[in-house]
């Protein structure tokens, strides 16, 4: 398998990753909430990726891949990809860098994460067909342009950049019990569950999928790679269709469990986290979060949430506060 | 003037209150945004009360009130009239401390504030009338049933809770040019001057309120207490009909400059927040950003803005955000 080689080094990439962000990633907040203590009589941090530049985790992850490519390939430009956050993260990382971007995305999608990927200076290319024509189209852009791919997750040094929230949220608090993380095509999950590993290993990770996006979920307890053909849930950053060739087998290896939530307990965490802790999330950001709440997993102490993301449009959220 | 006296001493109030609140309060976070920076060619620091417990700065000036009281009048119990963050935050003060409280309210209030106050355990006594009534009412229950009054803002352990937060602020980032902060009966403004002028002499300390509650601005443009009879703004936070004897004299040794801004550039700024910084912010906590954003004034270098609170119910949010 691809992903066996050099899986031994990806901490050190994580720690690379994290010099490399030094001053241009954000440092995020951890916030909590007494009522959320109170409430699971346990200490709960909430490492908010919302606040994280153009509002998701995404960005660690773009900007350390644009990082370490050679003069000559930034100078012809990158493609990607992206339902949305990744996309985002790619253009503006591209704007520091001063590297041209260009972004495949479905012709459906929020109007937020649209409005910003072109704000951040990306060319945008939309196409109608199921997702899974996308990545072949960028690849085709690519062959015919000249660009690099840099695909949202299955990428050494992108999962190496998504894996620096959960290093920064381990020293600031030492040790964990567990961490709860969301899982989609699993960059953020299998980077976090790299960096924990390491550095804590008693420290349970759990991954967190939709259940009408489950193919992770499934991956993880068959051992085999599964695949969802039409993912249909509100957490529009979780519908991959599968695990990469690199996320699958560090998933394997390092996280400890993984749940799904249901489409309610989605929406319930959203609100709470507007409500009680005053927080924009979007849905993929707060599936770590309905977990907890949902009661889907035993767990006690001292426990991370990774909230990945905050691009969230208003119909969204009215639907949502209901 | 009742308030000359002492007010060189405020600021050591303001430090015993720090150490009072160590522990209790939270020392919440402050959120920058790149995109606020580029478009004012600044560095704005966001410190957000609205993570504080309860929601909004008031539970610091609450606690640090009730702390104070010896231990026969908390046998006794208190009393405060509130249209919303000041009754929750001395409801949970009151708990945490074992204090038995009342909180007058008029019976049009939002739902989320009247719901958390009462979730606090505080007994809830709600009244018609305008708003010139209820002080009187609380004075009057408090006579009968033995209680003592907390008031809003005009109370000195009040006034020195409020201030922590800018002590904080200060703390963590040094030197400020500019501290915008909102006002309504001045409690957190008062304070936050007198933390902020010993501290850092050279910086400004703007207060901002709403040009359909502009008592306090043209109190302090004209050098006499103005009221006004019915302000009319979404910033329910900041409609007291007038700064009280306390708050008043400390506005006008310590504030540099009072601004307004419009119902308009309110909801401007409580939007921005929402999209741009991912935090949920009421209306009256916006209002320092909003004559940022609204060029109210004429600011350069490092910005602080003091986001007061995050106590907005789902309706209101969805009309602002539109």
């Amino acid at each position: 398998m691809m992903a066996a080689h050099g899986i031994e080094h990806m901490f050190e990439e994580v720690h690379r990753a994290r010099d490399t962000l030094r001053g241009k990633a954000r440092v995020t907040p951890v916030i909590q909430s007494s009522n959320l203590d109170e409430q699971l009589n346990a200490s709960v941090f909430l490492k908010c990726e919302s606040f994280q530049r153009t509002g998701s985790f995404k960005f660690r992850g773009a900007f350390n891949a644009l990082s370490r490519l050679s003069p000559d390939i930034r100078k012809r430009g990158v493609i990607t990809y992206s339902s949305g956050n990744h996309g985002q993260a790619l253009a503006l990382a591209g704007r520091l860098l001063g590297i041209a971007t260009t972004v495949v995305m479905p012709e459906v999608v929020s109007v937020v994460k649209r409005a910003a990927t072109q704000a951040y200076g990306a060319e945008i290319v939309t196409f109608k067909a199921e997702e899974d024509e996308r990545e072949s189209l960028a690849q085709r852009i690519a062959d015919e342009r000249g660009l690099t791919l840099i695909p949202p997750f299955d990428h050494r040094q992108v999962i190496a950049g998504q894996g620096t929230a959960a290093l920064e949220l381990m020293e600031e608090l030492g040790l964990l019990d567990v961490l709860l993380i969301p899982c989609g095509g699993g960059g953020l999950l299998s980077g976090s569950a790299v960096a924990v590993k390491h550095m804590c290993p008693p420290c349970r990770i759990i991954g967190v999928e939709p259940e009408q996006a489950d193919d992770a979920y499934r991956s993880f307890h068959s051992g085999r790679l599964q695949r969802i053909e039409q993912a249909q849930t509100i957490a529009d950053g979780l519908r991959p269709q599968s695990l990469g060739e690199l996320t699958f087998p560090l998933i394997m290896k390092y996280v400890d469990d993984m749940v799904t939530v249901s489409e309610a307990e989605i929406v319930a965490a959203v609100r709470y986290l507007f409500y009680r802790t005053k927080l924009v999330v979007e849905p993929s950001g707060a599936v770590a979060l309905a977990a907890l709440l949902g009661r889907r997993i035993e767990v006690n102490g001292r426990i991370g949430i990774l909230v990945s993301g905050g691009n969230v449009d208003g119909e969204t959220m009215h639907r949502i506060l209901g």
